[in-house]
């Protein structure tokens, strides 16, 4: 399914790879292998499958309702058939499949990880794999999450930093996932609009080829933003125009953002959010618990529904 | 006793190497041989020895009931002589006996420690020996313990991702001691279901080529998981369907889970343990005060009643 | 318009350059492409365009006024269109546009940052790219912050102190903004006189090449400091009077020091500090949300008249 | 006095030496070199001077009493002079007279220390030399001071650990001082006979080649240590049971196990305690304030005593 | 001034750096560079100019009642001009002058200072500069200070030998300056002679060569110490007698102990001091304030007193 793609001068894909010619040719082919890998190849929007939920919320609240699912196997093998851009999960996981799947669609070792036993206020995850560890099993990338707002906020920037300074250098890719938290947000800030836009905007300058945000809310968090969206009338009202103001604020576009599907929910509910991710100009979605905790070929279905949206070959 | 033993192709050992397919032949080839050595070699089942309770718990609490067990020699020869697949142990122990039996029987440097003498709620061990200690003394894995539930969880596990990459690139074994301990768990907590479960899936992620984890209670720690467990029907109501469950936790059984013995008991307790883990889909014990602490030839009868229980010798 | 400039024996670069001579040639080159580009190239002063409050204020506070400016490529243009001597930013935006303006325009990687997501009373930035980073993006030097006064000051000492010698290793320049800052001071003392030289000192003893700080007020912090300015009768009544004491304080104006204009404000009131900045003996300014929140044209013009300031063509 | 020394097959020093079969032969031969220099050259017994008294009680505390000591050449040449295996001491007074006398004996680097101008109720040491310099000065060996107990032990053994592995690999012995100390203990704890045999195990199971400990008074200090005391009727009750106990607790005496002396107290009494470590099996002693703190003469004659008593000599 | 120097065999020279024989050929040239060089060449004493007040206490305060001194080249010409052994200041002060003075006059770089911005009862200062940037800038030695009595006491140790060690291997000299300070001391404490005392003592076990200690004065400040000097008299009546017993206290005066001069004061009151330190057999002086913040012309003629005091051409 990933073999290899020829994409037309001043297609999607090169309009968007124009935008990380600073980066070098290893990198950008990794680029390459997930906007040209699965059913969205070519079309410059990406559905990525991650699979964290074993480490982050335990085996049995992530599994049990489908148990196919303990076996990591399933999932790459459910991102290969529902014909995904990428399939991400943590080491054991990856290294579970690497030797089968690397090469068959493209890899994203999450390299940091925070399990559910211990509950922290300013949460902090611990670094689980290696930069190594990625070239070694064939990935694409690495993936990372920061939690802006968390008052351990610099350690986890600095991990950040060097991690993807070392996997640029690998030409690999740096995919940031950026999900403010911490005691100096209120729960409903998490999600706040301003909030969102900043997420985006500082997992852009640490140095993200990808980030992944969560879907904004119409709230503000901070007052000193609140004025400015005030004065400046920016345009938040609906979904569609905020998910445009999120990746406007990543270097208006010059970045690919995309969007996380959230907790386990009815399909429409989710088909409307990739319309306004689709409308407001997001690269598209990545999509967990929504997947893999329908049954398999339920979920390819549905999969397939919201990369039909993104392509334009459904509504 | 550890001598090259030949597996047929489709036999349980190459059945359980082909979930390492990802690692290098150095690691597997460690794997290989702890398979294959002992009484149980070919089964696919293990019965580890280990001795770290002279750390863990002070000399004279450990040996003063059979005080041969002062001199490290007395363990590894008891291993040795009751044909345990490997012999575990903190770095002094082994390197007091590497000399005469490294290649005689499989030995496990076991890395980090943790005395009594200092009482914490929130434990972490500390680092007492290396990965080139390991290679020097000709162990074919290293042991390290992590405490999920401990607020200081990420410094345990980042330091196990160290050591763990460290120990595969010299394609060495790594086995980890997945305890959950800490304040944000309670007592009953520690050997939940939910919970065992929990850190066998964390062990797995971070690495683990065999997971030591103790026996489920029946006991559910987490409310978040509770309902999962009710709603779905999880069965965990006997000891050995909560085996099945850890194990399922581990990749659907794709990595080792061996299951603690704990402190001394009866003779049929433990047995009645050994039947359920059997039934239960484990791969076997790791039996320390239980064999130690009896007279030599005692234990030797004992561990070998265990072993013919996985190896469907003995009922 | 960095294209190489020839300057004579005795010109002001020249003897700008003399206070640098213990640098390597590498260094000073960088030194000399800043003095010697953009439309004060070899006046001896030097105006520079930084833009890092998308990521220490957030996207929309910075840029909803005057949207243009969500893509990093319009600052840097902005700073080429008006001839400033170099533009600053952090990392993701000067890998926006490197693979384009490096060469053009001395390009300066800002290498670590704050949000404001979190409040802290003794802040510490977070390192967020590297001299490494700096090489490849083609830059002529790195921008550090320090925040003399925070709790935290020795961990940013000793971070600059580690870069700033990576740095001039690499033969790259070192621009340190000095920014008072923590519980130790009041709020007033940020920017008092005897603080603001005292932060001019201590970058320069750290190894900065060209120091930033904010224009002094009148105010006197340090009550040890006070009696020596009485005693002394040091002149401190008008701003360009502070400016020359704080140029004096970096080793008598044998380093570089540039005033940073603060929040925008009215055009005539900017350059009235400039004016002083000249006449105190002021390397020149750095002038980020007072450029960049203007329409393009209007900066460009606003910035045209500073430089002329500075170069003794315009009053 | 340290010219090679002949030591038949199955003499007490082969014995010893068979011990520690898995180190590399540097190691091995400085622990022959220690074990053939001096007055009980050969007799597998061993007799120290350490004085680190100076850094760790401060000069005057140390010193006054007896104004030579002030100059590290005059402990150095004590050792000598009084035939002892080895003298221990800080970077500073090892390096003052290591031009002189590496080679006439052998010389240990004591490389932590702790000063008592800061009073810590959880006291850990600072590192003040390297095993590099124990190399550069012609040292057998390096000495590393634990306190068990301490709530900052993790910190402590990580840094005898690597330093441990290094000194080894540069084929050095490594010396530990464990001397239980910190929150956790009572004051009687710190040399109860339970904690005592404890703290000998850690050190020898962190890889001590000789481990020094405080004489063990009668004090149990750990309920769960008391059960099995009493249970399994452990002889603690005469000093040289004591003694045997802590052996027993370091491998069953297969790594040497000395003793140190205390506060300055009376001939007769250190005598007794010296009959006591023979009687008990103990390797020897470790005799600080109560040689150096005595007249020159005094003192040699006073160490020759202790020597003979060891050596059968004098009873 | 600073030519080579010939001493004859025998000298005072000669004989200090006798006590230096551990020591690599490097660092005994450095030592004899400092020992040979201005007025004082030969004689075995040494006066050195320290300017690292602009860093620790603010520029105006150092600076402001002699303006000159805010450019660095006013205190090397000073100390050239008067003839000092050698000249002591931070990064930029050092980089500033060392194209031109380095060989001229041995040249000390300060690698550790604190500034007075934030004010801690348990000081620590920042390290900032490096051993390789005294090598690249033709530097005799590094200064380093300690605060003993600091309850971090551990860490500043620590960071002294690393930094120790990596110049005494580049063939440099290791200066200490030894301040007594913290929350275990009262104000008094941390110049009483116990202390004082125990402070060289420090300094020297680390591996400093020369060290720089405040004048004690007649309080003792911890009972254990003040037995001990009541008990056996030691002789602290007079400062000459004091000088004499921290001069003992380094190594029985086998460590070059140097005396600072503190704030700036009357001239009688310093030359006083000079003659007790020259009595009591201390090494010379350190003056920092007294020398520069008088007129150039006043303050060489002040130090010329200071030195024919110490060569016994003036009483």
């Amino acid at each position: 399914m990933s073999t290899a793609v020829r994409t037309e001068t001043g297609s999607p894909v090169d309009r968007i790879l124009a935008n990380y010619a600073s980066d070098n040719p290893g990198t950008r082919a990794k680029l390459y292998r997930i906007l040209t890998s699965g059913r969205l190849a070519g079309t410059g929007k990406v559905v990525i499958l991650p699979v964290d939920q074993g480490f982050e919320h335990g085996p049995a609240r992530s599994f049990a309702v489908n148990p196919a699912g303990y076996d990591p196997e399933y999932h790459v093998k459910l991102a290969l058939d529902a014909g995904c851009n990428a399939y991400a999960a943590p080491y054991g996981s990856i290294q579970q499949v690497a030797h089968a799947y690397a090469g068959k669609i493209p890899l994203i070792l999450k390299v940091n990880n925070h399990d559910t036993l211990v509950s922290e206020n300013d949460p902090i995850p611990a670094q689980t794999s290696s930069v190594m560890d990625a070239l070694r099993l064939g990935c694409v990338g690495i993936g990372f999450t920061i939690y802006p707002g968390s008052s351990v906020w610099r350690e986890m920037y600095e991990q950040l930093r060097e991690l993807a300074e070392e996997a640029r250098e690998a030409g690999l890719a740096v995919i940031v996932w950026s999900y403010p938290r911490g005691t100096s947000l209120s729960k409903e800030g998490e999600t706040a609009v301003d909030v969102a836009a900043y997420a985006a905007q500082i997992a852009a300058q640490i140095g993200a080829h990808v980030i992944k945000v969560k879907l904004p809310s119409e709230n503000i968090e901070q007052d000193a933003a609140r004025k400015v969206y005030e004065k400046e009338g920016v345009p938040i009202a609906t979904l569609a125009e905020r998910v445009r103001h999120v990746v406007q604020s990543a270097f208006d576009g010059k970045r690919m953002v995309i969007f996380s599907g959230g907790g386990k929910k009815g399909e429409e509910g989710v088909f409307d959010e990739v319309r306004a991710i689709r409308d407001g100009g997001g690269f598209g979605s990545i999509i967990g618990r929504n997947s893999f905790q329908r049954p398999h070929d339920e979920a390819v279905k549905f999969l397939h529904k919201i990369m039909d949206i993104y392509a334009g070959k459904a509504e």
